[in-house]
């Protein structure tokens, strides 16, 4: 499976990325993978970030800023960066605070278009 | 003024930028740098993201990942770099697409204790 694939490699590919996953706006999933050994609630995660990307579409649309692609967030314990495969789903990547943010960008960026491919 | 040379600095000292605001979470801001050329309607950006960033701290808050540090958001048009101050206050730096990002964040998190400590 393409999908499943696609959050597994991200993960893999990423320094310090705890989980992956691919969802609808809805917060339906499409696909995860997180690591053996983290301790994260990647769905409910998923969820409140699907509701975040459809505020900051609706504050982009506001500003006329055209597409969203991308929203990374920086906490104390987490960074996650939020992609948009099209208006209806997007993949998010969560790492530890050190994580490589840069590698994980690189990473969505490339596995973005071949998820979209298969929606 | 220590405030208005910060936002200067940020986008003097960062590739691609076009501006940079201080601002309360309460949408009233401290200073704002705009470059002479840039078309951007700064203060309504900085609304937005001061409301958006709200957004984001429920979140956190909701999924227990402790204080938000840094919002990034790209759109087709513009790079918007939130930088929280302390819960009050926020740093925002707009760039064009291809702006560097990662300069942005480092400039960003070198104003940040220094606006800090003027608060």
């Amino acid at each position: 499976m393409i999908f499943n694939e696609a959050v597994e490699k991200a993960v893999e590919n990423t320094p310090g990325a705890i989980g992956a996953l691919l969802m609808g706006l809805d917060g339906i999933s499409l696909a995860s993978y997180l690591r053996p050994e983290a301790e994260l609630e990647l769905e409910v995660v998923g969820v409140e970030y699907a509701s975040l990307l459809s505020e900051v579409r609706k504050a982009s649309d506001i500003l006329e800023s055209g597409d969203v692609k991308e929203v990374t967030v920086i906490t104390d314990r987490f960074v996650v960066i939020v992609r948009s495969i099209n208006r209806d789903y997007f993949m998010a990547l969560a790492l530890g605070p050190e994580g490589n943010i840069g590698k994980g960008r690189f990473v969505m960026r490339v596995q973005a278009p071949k998820i979209l491919k298969e929606l």
